[in-house]
């Protein structure tokens, strides 16, 4: 019998209990052990709920209990969970967690402690849900480099990006919807704003590369400047506009890691991804490009990838699971501004062809893009292989000289 | 040091050499130990290889050899594969391999024989090549009923349908550059008939549902009858034919397995898997839709696959990976003719009005499909959720009434 402890009984706390329970016998005869969870620590009472009695306030208690060997972690946000996780891990007890913004945040260190004390900390609900991806990257490509990986990480704004797309909604209304349905919150900003899809980004680049890169050290941008008529021009590019999480490796030694909106091409399988769904394209020397796909969210899917990951913990009493990676390094991660990107610009002037000719003398070669209903004076135009400072100054310019930068958008390579 | 044996220096074989040496530094890494091959086995020489003195002829070498703990198996086919394999499990020494021929046809005795002398016997890169599958469902959806799986799990006849889609080759045209690209052997039948994506279905499903499926146990389709017209209709009803192979749980306890031609919708996540690559969905209780992507056969994704299955040997020589499934059942799989499904299908008579007549008076309901330069007398139609037994019998009555009946395809679910 493994005795467990749970911190959390949110929607991924409640969840963990349901998989565990509704799927007693699999996972016993899976993980050669019957598990039982003995405590969950939550400030609220739940008296209706049939195993009210394992509730408890008092941390200390579950601390202090010795028969405890695995502890999940499904709090969310930093403190108190950080704390609490790592007196786990002091206290020889295993940990399991589905707390993006802790292993972003404090994963060099946990991990570190982990390995000091022979324990397990695992994550794999933390990126993609219940899309196995922590342990296929750390596993089944442990004999590729991994090149690149690029993906759509945040169910959320993929969601409003889909209704943009599909139903002409602008942000807000697509945003409204979202609220509505319950897949995005009052306060939008952690999904809306890239901080979400950069905790995960940053999460599987420190597995890939073994160096932890911390979120801010990422350019990150969100979906909130993106407009129907950016859609519109993407269409006519050929693709659609997905806000991505992408990390590659550079000839240099260091690595480019980004979020943000980008042009995406039909014949991508990113795509193709989805209203609430995730998509994680890692693209390996030996196995070429692999890809994820699943619900990245939601009680069961996250639940079912943290449960997962306690019959790992209680196979793995005697043997570490091999995670690991190094703290961050100085010069690890390539400034944005040094970067290299191919981009779509829009913007505006008093008719369209000064525009053009402004925008051709100051970039050199561009390409036209044509959108339906392009208002005279409104351009569309991509740029190849660009440095981002050079860009910018660019950009610059084009304002000086009397046109108006609406928007400027990546193009994918992938 | 891990010392191991691989047998057969084919295409995979010479794949893992190549993984194996040009990823010395992270696979020690990984598996905590020196993996270093020992003996390779060939009947052929190969003086120029910097390994030769590595080859041998001598099966027994192997086997006698105590300091071999791994033998990798990429012999292909099913002898001399099985006798070695068997014999490697009875002397004490753990196997990995991509040989989908031999799981299918063997997995449950062999598999049975791993436990009974603890040993390790495992197989991730016997189906879906690079893409790791065999590992996520055996771990990562260990909390998870999975109620169905479903898979283009070939990619020569993808590769074929993708062109013929494309492109509008024929059949037989497209197959010729199948095979002038490498892609398709000479004698292309397993691929073509479906007998290659049957073993890769048998496999996932005797891993899911813990139970062997036998591939003369399971209805097989290839894709030689598939004609331009067909593809026609598909995209008039919304969507691309492929070859899949499915299984599903049903509510009588038994398993509906099959391996034939579908209709995939375009909304489907499958429907854009294209050329050469492989896709496989896994319906969970708990994740929902999961999605794997990439390249299913060639050899370094397969070798790929192989080395990370030699690293989870290395890292687990006292502990046995969770792999396990009893031999069939009897009455396990539900017979094809007792199976519902929705069908597309293509007739002909002297004029349309009286092949769509004479279709709607034996099948009651039909929906008509309209493909662009329809020639008079040949009609497309659906039926909804009809019994194999009474599709066949309706479509002797079609004929019997006058009207030919050109091709039927299966409409999928997913």
């Amino acid at each position: 019998m493994a005795e467990i402890a749970v911190l959390g009984h949110g929607v991924v706390g409640s969840g963990v209990l349901e998989v565990l329970y509704s799927h007693r016998d699999s996972i016993t005869k899976r993980a050669k052990e019957e598990i039982d969870v003995k405590y969950i620590l939550d400030l609220r009472d739940f008296p209706e709920l049939p195993y009210h009695e394992k509730f408890t306030k008092d941390f200390n208690k579950i601390l202090q209990d010795e028969s405890i060997k695995i502890v999940v972690e499904v709090l969310g946000g930093l403190e108190p969970a950080f704390s609490y996780v790592k007196a786990c891990l002091e206290h020889g007890k295993s940990v399991v967690t589905s707390n993006k913004e802790l292993v972003a945040a404090k994963g060099a260190e946990l991990l570190a402690l982990a390995q000091k004390n022979n324990l397990n900390f695992l994550f794999e609900a933390s990126v993609g849900g219940g899309i196995p991806i922590i342990r296929p990257i750390s596993q089944c490509l442990a004999a590729n480099e991994v090149s690149e990986i690029a993906g759509i990480l945040n169910g959320t704004t993929n969601f409003i990006l889909t209704k943009m797309i599909r139903e002409r909604m602008d942000f807000s209304e697509a945003l409204k919807m979202a609220q509505q349905l319950g897949y995005a919150e009052r306060n939008p900003a952690a999904d809306v704003e890239g901080d979400d899809a950069c905790r995960k980004i940053c999460i599987l680049a420190s597995l890939s590369y073994g160096t932890h890169v911390y979120p801010k050290d990422v350019h990150t941008e969100g979906i909130s400047k993106i407009t129907l008529e950016d859609v519109s021009y993407a269409e006519a590019w050929g693709g659609v506009i997905k806000l991505i999480g992408q990390v590659k490796t550079l000839e240099n030694g260091k690595i480019q890691i980004e979020v943000c909106p980008m042009f995406v091409s039909r014949e991508s399988q990113l795509a193709t991804v989805d209203d609430v769904f995730n998509g994680i394209l890692v693209r390996g020397d030996a196995t070429g490009d692999v890809v994820f796909y699943g619900k990245g969210a939601g009680k069961l899917p996250t639940a079912s990838a943290v449960v997962a990951d306690i019959i790992d913990c209680v196979k793995h009493f005697k043997a570490r699971k091999y995670l690991f990676w190094e703290d961050a390094r100085e010069d690890y991660v390539e400034p944005y501004e040094n970067t290299f990107e191919d981009v779509f610009v829009r913007a505006k002037a008093v008719n369209s062809d000064f525009a053009l000719e402004t925008a051709s003398r100051v970039f050199g070669e561009i390409t036209r893009l044509i959108r339906k209903e392009e208002p005279e004076g409104e351009i569309g135009f991509t740029v190849a292989n660009i440095q981002v400072s050079k860009l910018q100054k660019s950009l610059e310019s084009l304002e000086s000289a009397g046109v108006s930068v609406l928007n400027h958008i990546k193009i994918s390579d992938f």
